[in-house]
């Protein structure tokens, strides 16, 4: 680790410290002022219980701390002339970022309405939790942020994903003592070890202790300080400590922390770039411990509020019905001597200012928190580069994930200069079969190596640590600053981030509605390793639920694909990856599969999203006797297994089979964009024929998109019914009904006339399955017929 | 913290030593054959393809480290007579789990098939990860397991949860360097702030840094020695480290920091017990540091293998069609000398089990890890102890979930000697408004208190902690070791444990397929602080899907209750409270609520799990014109106004109300235990009338309950449509067209008739909405005429 050179303490003139504690008190007193008032907001009047909110709502007790950290980035960044963005961890401090925002004057260039003036402060206390107003939590609606903080746990990891390839760029990130007790916190702090400090930023985590969540003490804050600083350093930090509740003496403490901070990070990444040291180094930080609802009530009704949990929300809650909360309110309001504060117009005095930065310097006007302004197109080559020659279908295997790591070999070496794209995934990339990617970039990765080590390299972009969260939110936080990646997992385990992904998607909603918020690249996810093929993971490793969960959200954002082959993997990899603003699901197999479509035709069914395969129906003009589709590539090859069977064994009938990649095509018009007609609907899937579907996942999930549809009571769906265990691929879909011989005797089940006229056939369909379980008892393997089944129309 | 007074340096003498290196090199050979062997257990004879299994599935990496920790757990159980139990974090060390049970004989006597014999050797090696055998993880099959260590993250807690209310049982947990980087393991080493020296038993981490994950270096692993130490002690542990590759010497020193930490345990708990010392104790760990795939190939193909990731899974993998893997794997298998460590007809020899504990006492034969074994009936008063007074329906408000409070405190006090019952939650016991169980039970807390702190108490049995990861995790440990407990989760971030949910609904359908595995009480959610009544947390906190998300899964293990009112809502938590082996989903409000049914009709209401509401509709004897379907309380509200609107605007219409209280009486029959026949379900539904159904989640999940039934098509559902802000209550019913005005048009649009008649009535109510509109944009709060609205039938 390289030596710091402290610099000589701190100074702060009395001028500046007049300044920045004026700066504080305005920010302080506007963060009260919405959470209490909808007029009278100088306070020019004496307070009246009609200037009252009638819902008092918000979050008081973390915004003074985060007030202070906002004031002192400010001079630091003014000072310094840093390009900087903070990650507002306490998200519940919504009054406070916007407060300040608001003084700097980037609230009212993103919202002119809400002008820096008495009207608009007027407004800007009315609108906050007010219905059609902003919500209290950072959120989208606030300049400056890249992350909603109404769930904690991801701000960390987000401010990594911020940092990651944005070397000038400096992330702070404020982390509650609350939030740090969520495991994906806990996790994050590692997140260092992933840090080049040469190609990426530097994150700066202010832990701030106050003490208490909604009703308890937090774990951290009562830690002794030995303790705590352990687990800091454990952390790879070297913590730096500022507690107090005296203001002045705060202040004083902060900007020397914040100057001794930068100052290591300065010399570290020097150290780094110019000197080419080469040793993992550990971090500053600050640890900002001040009291919960600082300079708020300290008492209400004889109980202490003022450092304690009663001060989370509304400390004084009955100001409109109760005339001594009144007083105490406007005393507390007053106590920050607005009239020193602002013009009699209500706009900032200079003072206030004075510690402001300029432009997009201002922590609320960063491009880096408004990524889609900074955002380019991928470079992406042709797919012919990559696809696999299809002369017949079904003649040649490939794995699917195997050929798209081609995609991203070449992706990740056209980026090589602007660094703006990444893979994460946890400890997979190789086990998901994507390692061509390595041929261009190795694993990120800051400690030493050794010899047997391979791909690890300090300044690399493909990531890889066993913490879903960790992959998630640092891709997130990498997408929302203008870049783009993929995220690899398991198919099962995606179910870890369900409920970050149900927050981004919330984000990408609220921003398509924000017109200054300028599209960002997609979330693509690739799940492989799915629950077909968990051959020695078994039960545990099967979960085809993450497409049911998504389909539940926005459908302007929401997209599922499942390619049933290596070009069709392609083809929707390659325009996820160029797409804005959407979380892209993709499942596909790493296993060798039959390759069915050659790319110009896996363009043309992709681009349909849904279509009949002529060659593997038994057509012959008019409407078909029964419709086999499929979706997914286990379903896929099953189904057409059944087409070649039913060929065989019942060559009259007219069987049509119908793949579907995009599963919200399946939906209603007026549900999805991608929705069907009901004309287009019915003239693949028929008004009235029976549909056989075999679906890689739940299969209600089909019932769920098609229940509108004309043909629905004739829709018999075969899929996961959570029948899994440790077997082989073929044991695993007869476990679940959805082989091919269960295929073959559903369509005898369900044709009229065909219960009889195909007795013997379904008889050796059943035969078949009866021979399957003989045989797997025995041998542990399956049926030769199923493991040398071959396409052969 | 107490001052530890090192006992002299444990000397194992070389009996012992050569006993427990036969031991480990006995588990260390049963692991390996379970990977490769289907015959020829023994080795009698030179080792041929054909003793090959076909498919060669497993993890050897982890093995030999898990073997040594249960080699050396057996000898201190045994010399101490320890009550232990062991949490095997590295799941995928199924082998080495399977080995050492076996070699105690609790294998055998579980599965009499599997016999200590050749025989059963074979066996034993054979339903190693073969279909229709065992998983390769360790399972709800394996002996002595609580924990399923296919996803991994979640055993730390789960020691902890075995621990809490159990003080005489020490309950080990090895943590893998893998699984310490995922976000849950990282939040639960805080566990040790929450447990109890006095109540609780003791847990030792075991910390086993094998260096490597599937593809990668672990993160711990490379940290040098100072950096973890501050790292662990940060964590609130004192570790106790043990390194090497030298079996003797790691024998030697595992010997020792065993008994150092079980000396160390044992003072602590006396210290706390005897001589009732308060101060938070800091409890040993071990970091145990020995290589991936000890034991076995050095090298592979000239590739290193042996202490790099390349021993992950199977270290030679070509072994039935190569000759020199398969004379690798010879030499490597006799390295053990099986012929000293089996007698000829395969019963391991007697100084194998020197060390090994008897009886129930052994880590495969202990009751704790089949808590079905355990448990007790919860003593719950009968429900007319909590009940409230409702002589009308609709005349009075309570908050449901302050009303389950009591019955949780009657409850909570009622197991004061027990100590078998727990409630947790992230900070939100109170928020949730359970608020009356602190009369029974403060919050469970080791830390210093100060004055302003409220409820917090050394040897509590309520858990909150800002992690929903530690509170399911521990919950889970709890309720497998055969307690009782409840989650209350604000409905929206239940979602953070999805996955473990998954993984816990698993668990369960396995071990009710399992004779020996005896039920365990259910794990009970109550989720409030629901989308509906987010009136401060907005979009970000409304989130309905974990219904979705759990019907999904196994109907034998899952079921789903929306209660109506307080009485409802006592009677499913009764019921919940009172069950074996469910996952137990209640979603309910903590808001006032009117009352609606009297503790009878709730009783028989929530008997019937759906059912017509003959006071709320307007039927006179014959078929209704419309059915009117609610589930959830808001949605419930909304329907009752609705109906109340209809009679009074349309008194000739026949409606019916029907409420449905619990979700999978809407499924089939034959897909689940609940389901209603087609005979029922149409005598409540009409096979004909339109139906409209207000419910409180994403609507079409009523769609994929139902669509299999008669009147399917005439079937119209309301929900939560992902609209959503910071707003009213009434605002929130509005934006999703969930309100009582937009049911009653939806009730006119579709009986047949009423368009024309009606439509005069249609337009007040779209006037209705648009007054709505304009007065909330004024008032910020809801229509007068919605805000103070009664039921007057």
């Amino acid at each position: 680790m390289p030596k710091v050179e402290h610099q000589d303490a701190t100074v702060l003139s009395d001028d500046e410290l007049r300044t920045l504690d004026a700066h504080w008190r305005a920010a302080n007193y506007l963060a009260a002022g919405q959470i209490y008032l909808m007029a009278n907001p100088l306070l020019t009047e004496p307070l009246k219980p009609e200037h009252i909110k009638p819902r008092l709502l918000g979050h008081w007790g973390t915004s003074p701390g985060l007030n202070l950290v906002y004031t002192h980035l400010n001079r630091v960044i003014k000072a310094r002339g840093l390009d900087a963005l903070c990650v507002w961890g306490p998200g519940h401090g919504g009054p406070s970022v916007l407060a300040n925002s608001w003084l700097e004057g980037s609230y009212s260039e993103t919202y002119p309405d809400v002008s820096r003036d008495a009207a608009g402060m007027e407004w800007l206390f009315r609108q906050f939790s007010f219905p059609g107003g902003v919500p209290s939590h950072v959120a989208p609606e606030t300049p400056g942020s890249i992350h909603e903080g109404g769930e904690l746990g991801y701000s960390l990891a987000h401010a990594y994903g911020a940092a990651f390839d944005n070397p000038d760029l400096l992330v702070a990130c404020v982390i509650g003592d609350g939030e740090a007790e969520t495991g994906p916190l806990a996790a994050s702090w590692h997140s260092n070890k992933f840090l080049d400090p040469v190609h990426d930023g530097a994150v700066l985590p202010i832990l701030h202790l106050n003490g208490y969540k909604i009703a308890n003490p937090t774990v951290l804050s009562p830690l002794p300080e030995a303790e705590l600083g352990a687990l800091l350093r454990g952390y790879g930090h070297d913590p730096i400590h500022v507690s107090g509740d005296d203001p002045i003496q705060v202040h004083r403490a902060m900007a020397q922390a914040l100057d001794d901070a930068l100052d290591r990070i300065a010399m570290m990444q020097r150290t780094a770039r110019e000197d080419g040291a080469t040793q993992r180094v550990h971090w500053p930080m600050i640890v900002l411990r001040t009291p919960k609802g600082w300079t708020g009530p300290a008492e209400v009704d004889g109980e202490p509020v003022e450092g304690t949990c009663r001060a989370h929300q509304v400390p004084l809650a009955g100001v409109r019905e109760n005339p001594e909360h009144l007083r105490q309110l406007e005393k507390w309001l007053r106590s920050y001597r607005p009239e020193e504060l602002f013009h009699p117009e209500g706009r900032p005095v200079a003072d206030i200012l004075a510690c402001v930065p300029d432009g997009s310097r201002r922590l609320g006007a960063t491009a880096h928190a408004n990524g889609g302004l900074l955002v380019r197109d991928l470079p992406i080559r042709s797919l012919d580069t990559f696809a696999v020659p299809v002369e017949k279908p079904g003649t040649t295997l490939h794995e699917p994930t195997r050929v798209l790591g081609d995609l991203l070999e070449q992706v990740m070496n056209d980026t090589r200069i602007s660094r703006d794209f990444r893979v994460v995934g946890p400890d997979e990339t190789a086990s998901n079969r994507l390692q061509a990617v390595f041929g261009a970039s190795g694993k990120a990765w800051q400690a030493d190596t050794l010899p047997v080590d391979e791909h690890l390299d300090r300044h690399s972009r493909v990531m890889e640590i066993l913490s879903e969260h960790l992959c998630q939110g640092w891709l997130e936080g990498y997408l929302l600053t203008g870049r783009h990646g993929l995220f690899s997992c398991y198919e099962a385990f995606v179910h870890i981030v369900d409920s970050m992904v149900n927050q981004h998607i919330k984000w990408l909603k609220t921003s398509r509605e924000l017109p200054w918020r300028a599209p960002i690249a997609s979330l693509n996810y690739l799940l492989t390793s799915h629950v077909w093929r968990q051959d020695h993971n078994g039960f545990s490793h099967q979960d085809p639920g993450f497409v049911d969960h998504v389909l539940n959200k926005s459908p302007e954002v929401v997209r599922v694909y499942l390619p049933p082959d290596a070009n069709t993997l392609l083809s929707v990899a390659d325009h996820a990856l160029r797409s804005r603003d959407y979380v892209n699901v993709i499942v596909a197999g790493k296993q060798p599969c039959f390759d069915w479509l050659s790319m110009d035709a896996a363009r043309a069914h992709c681009a349909r999203g849904v279509g009949i395969w002529d060659w593997a129906g038994s057509e012959n003009g008019g409407e078909p006797d029964v419709v086999l589709a499929c979706a997914g590539d286990v379903p896929t090859q099953e189904v057409l297994a059944a087409a070649q069977l039913l060929r065989r064994h019942l060559p009259d009938l007219a069987v049509r089979v119908v793949n579907v990649v995009d599963m919200t095509r399946l939906m209603q018009r007026e549900e999805h964009p991608h929705g069907m007609s009901d004309f287009e609907y019915d003239g693949l899937f028929t008004k009235d024929k029976p549909v056989i579907f075999a679906y890689h996942g739940y299969p209600w999930l089909i019932h769920r998109l098609a229940y509108r549809r004309t043909g629905h009571k004739n829709l018999h769906v075969r899929g996961y019914k959570e029948s899994g265990t440790t077997t082989t691929p073929f044991d695993m879909v007869v476990r679940n009904d959805l082989d091919r011989y269960r295929l073959v005797m559903d369509v005898i089940d369900r044709v009229p006339g065909l219960a009889v006229r195909a007795a013997a056939v379904r008889q050796q369909m059943a035969d078949a399955r009866t021979r399957h379980h003989a045989w797997i008892r025995e041998h542990g393997t399956d049926l030769p017929e199923v493991a040398d089944w071959t396409w052969n129309a």
